[in-house]
């Protein structure tokens, strides 16, 4: 099968150069170039690099940098990836869906539009099909993003128990990995043995988001979800994995054993499609008392493409009426560029691509 | 003024050298003998040092540490502060009250007991009241117990909201120092770079010991207060300060700002009576987006004397009917020892000391 | 070809469950039985899990563990990996070796025996033919050690450059990891945001065991090497990996270019031999100036089975007649449980085992 | 007596911080006014505040800072500190100079010059005198510059060492702060969890350096000092302190005993001047077998305004003619501001302020 030729923006960034990694092997997808900002036009990627847990071929690290030229690239390339910073990726990504391009952004520029989706194709699918709501998408072009990284790892095992038992309150509080803030990112004399309970705009992205991608469609809009969603981020010195503390209130009181199967059990289209970024079980429940851990679990996912694709739920526990867990998900994979690959792949499936 | 001669229990461990710390220039009690369990016997404080941001003075690392010989103690000390680790705590703290020795405790051992108080004087200095129901206490002797480090820090706001609003639901998750483990407590391979969900007891201690404090005296029984309180804990990789995210409803629904004043206005009876470790501001309120942090805000307190025995919220925010906090204190002092001094300087305030 | 049943002692440890990572998939061993103290008998080692970054198979995590009998052993394994603490070690091994079972150990109990070999195979696998003079040997038993997790990062390339230009003066400085104190090993309080200048007799091992190795047979026995070998040794908060600063004098005075050549194209029996967990090019030469990192840096080594068995340089440096550089290798692969894997394939391709 | 009015040139900055927490009090000086780039005119210190680790008064937090305008400085302002980055420094402080300004420096801009001393008080305080030959001097104007924070904590002990048995070659490895790259200075990315072993420059700074403080005045000139003086530099997860590990040889062969009495009895000007922030024993050596540590030693100094100021050494150890040693030293107080803060204080004493 030929591969679609893809375009990689913010190839100098955390989440531009996880696109690279995931893509270095894909089935369906091939890097045909790399792009970023003009001060790092002309610099190879095995310059720039930022990644300390994977080691690109060779070939990969001596590829040469580009700039972004929206024109440029709707000729050489089929598609793009972007994991621009969001000041910067509004415009540049306009610009290529006019220009005809396909694109899967791990940027906040374009979530609040009415007409692109947030897409996680575990838990709303269907919203892929508002697409054709914009303006750009009879020409072949098109915007869809992956949530913030902190909603991804939580709207999966959310979606997992709406669906079975209703929610009816959420408080979430989150440990969040420092590569969530990009590079340079977070000055080490802010986080070496400390916790900054703020992230700019997180709690407000976190709340909207969920709601939105667990909202249903209606009449090609989207109506968000209701229940009460209530966030509190904070960065702790970890460098990849979100952690998340949540509390939650249902219409419905399944026992503990009954939620947890409802979590290990849940499937959706990408294991059903078999997408090759999918990991087989979604949702890992594990049963330790101390786990999930970033250490331990952020690159959970089976088969081995899917290493950082699952959510891990842990510490389910019941008082009352409130259940609480803690779950935990690769803030720069599954929150970030693989969650964009899986987007793109889903896309793929249902030939939304040229 | 004659101070009280005290022993101090546990001089090994990290709770038992902030006392001695917190006890080199009391103004009521000064230090007559340090005691640990029979491994350390002989030694001299300045041999097993653990705590690194305190110099104590050169007399004060002199002292020899002795085993722990109720009897004996009885007749050499007036009062004893206990930082002995619960399992070993139970029966020596019950061997010094029946000796007729004041125990003032840092251990969980005793403070499920209908007749103990678990005591923080600014949240319900009346509940030392039941101290009288102990069997001991005609022979001079009783139990006092500071509550659970993750709970303290987390009751004296609530104690401020509660009396002017009216709890119905608190949701906690905490981010705990390694520090409250103890030492050597924490493995370092267990938390560089990332956080533990699971702290033995410890959503079990805080949730029931956050009731039992903000409880009703009725007939000289505690009734626990009844609003719904669930809590998580997770450890992170910070040496000292536990800061939690609070999630609450109220029965009342103040503005943020009638919130803001009701905390950084409370005062209570450490403050009236001007106890010497009392804060004379005992929660600080900051309006900066991004505190309280460990770093910065675990020494919170004036005066100098009250360093670490302050409690600061920040990030006061307000979601519908949900009301969102920020708080952080210092985990061995006012939630460890500096919370047993302060409830050894209240019992002296009230006279119960011989 | 019917693999070596193996026994692994030390099971519940980070070097013991190092060496069940690297047997996993051995083609020449087969792991027959999981070995610990008393505390341990009849857990699974899914039970007392310390490896944080590799996922054992399932058959494997419920391998159940035994108590270490070296009688029994004798008689259901051919050949045992120790990693055991080295208090318990220096018997059970002896033990073992009288009940004519091979071991090869990473504890340092028996490194100083003049009959016993410190052996690394690129640095002195010649070293191998003194345990033909070990009292056990003709019963087909024998103890084979590895050095020093600090020291075999340093022997491999001090090797190269002692071959060539000969060396006069090592000066070493460790940076070294905390699972170099196995599990639970360091406390977070003492080395979360600080470093600490000691380990105990670290830095005597280092200093004899290098001049051990780089010594020549002679009769039968080993000459140590001469140079002067000065080491200094601290722990620093870093997961995996020891990183060394070495400043040399050696008798000739090489380019830093001839320095380099030396370095990335030294090859050795290893090699030659093909064995299975020899890294290809055993020293990794970088060339940016910062390099090596141990979050960067631990795990190089190819072909994959040879992870972390390679010997990172980088920084190679020349003031005077004075040369600098920097080395880092993986503390409990390369210096610990793959360093006796290392050795036991010399053994079985020098036809040592029966 | 009338405290000499200053100016504080790089407030935003952590060792322009660390200056105005070390002048808030001081006996001679006072701070007129902060100055840093234009980006930060008209914000308050309490707005961009840096250090974590020290409260400033709240008249303090509320000065506004200005732009740096050397000629209006030169009007309101007696003297300047200098804690801005070495790009932007240099002219600056040349024209402060010039304009008739006394300027002690923490920035590199002007070590190399033949007429600027690099100056610490215990080493060399007759190379003060070379400001005569500043071609600003006879209008009042000069600059002093504090030496890299690497090379203070070394040149004090090692002046020590030179005086008494002559030292030969000096081999030491840094493990340095990320406070001494400033604020934002290292990316948390790059350093939780790892070692860096590069700081761009720092090896030759501190070779440098150290042998122009040790070197000698002839004719008015400074001739360095000869010994071999090697330098590794490398940077870990600690904030503040920076460890060194020292391996040297002398020209004499003192005993440990005698080399220890030679360091703790060492006493320079600055004590006999009894200068303000000069610590009372400049060398504190330790004997504990695990000492120094920055957690423990980083605030090593007595009288309390002397905190951070003396330098912790330990592990004294002979291997042969080696003597091998760690020490510590505070980098932004000893190694910056209070280096600065002790060169002003050196000049007041010898009248050479206006």
């Amino acid at each position: 099968m030929r591969k679609t030729e893809v375009a990689v923006l913010g190839a100098t960034g955390m989440i531009g150069q996880r696109f690279i990694q995931l893509l270095e092997k894909h089935p369906y997808f091939e890097i045909s170039s790399l792009h970023a900002s003009e001060r790092s036009e002309g610099k190879k990627l095995g310059d720039v690099l930022k990644l300390k847990d994977y080691v690109f071929r060779s070939e990969t690290l001596d590829m040469v940098i580009e700039q972004i030229d929206p024109k440029r690239i709707s000729k050489t390339c089929e598609m793009a990836f972007s994991g621009l910073p969001s000041d910067i990726a509004k415009d540049y990504e306009s610009s290529l869906a006019s220009a005809g391009v396909p694109v899967f952004s791990n940027a906040a520029s374009h979530r609040m539009r009415t007409d692109v989706p947030v897409l996680i194709p575990e838990v709303n699918a269907p919203h892929l099909d508002i697409i054709r709501t914009q303006p750009t998408y009879s020409d072949g072009g098109f915007i869809v993003t992956n949530p913030n990284c902190s909603a991804t790892g939580l709207a999966i095992p959310l979606k997992a128990i709406d669906d079975e038992y209703g929610l009816e309150m959420v408080v979430v509080t989150t440990f969040q990995a420092v590569s969530g803030a990009g590079y340079p990112g977070v000055p080490s004399l802010d986080i070496l043995g400390n916790v900054v309970p703020y992230i700019k705009n997180e709690e407000e992205k976190m709340e909207i988001e969920i709601l939105k991608m667990l909202g249903r469609l209606e009449g090609g809009k989207i109506v968000p979800a209701e229940f009460a969603m209530l966030a509190n981020c904070a960065r702790v010195p970890v460098v990849d994995g979100h952690l998340e503390s949540v509390t939650m209130t249902l219409r419905e009181e399944p026992t503990l054993e009954e939620l947890r199967r409802c979590l290990s059990g849940f499937r959706a289209d990408p294991q059903r499609l078999r997408l090759p970024i999918a990991p087989r079980v979604p949702i890992i429940v594990r049963s330790e008392e101390n786990r999930p851990q970033p250490l331990m679990d952020v690159n959970a996912g089976q088969p081995e493409r899917a290493r950082g694709m699952a959510v891990t739920v842990g510490r389910l526990r019941k008082t009352g009426r409130f259940y609480k867990m803690f779950i935990l998900s690769h803030n720069t994979i599954r929150g970030g560029a693989g969650g964009s690959v899986s987007n793109a792949e889903l896309a793929h499936s249902k030939r939304l691509l040229k």
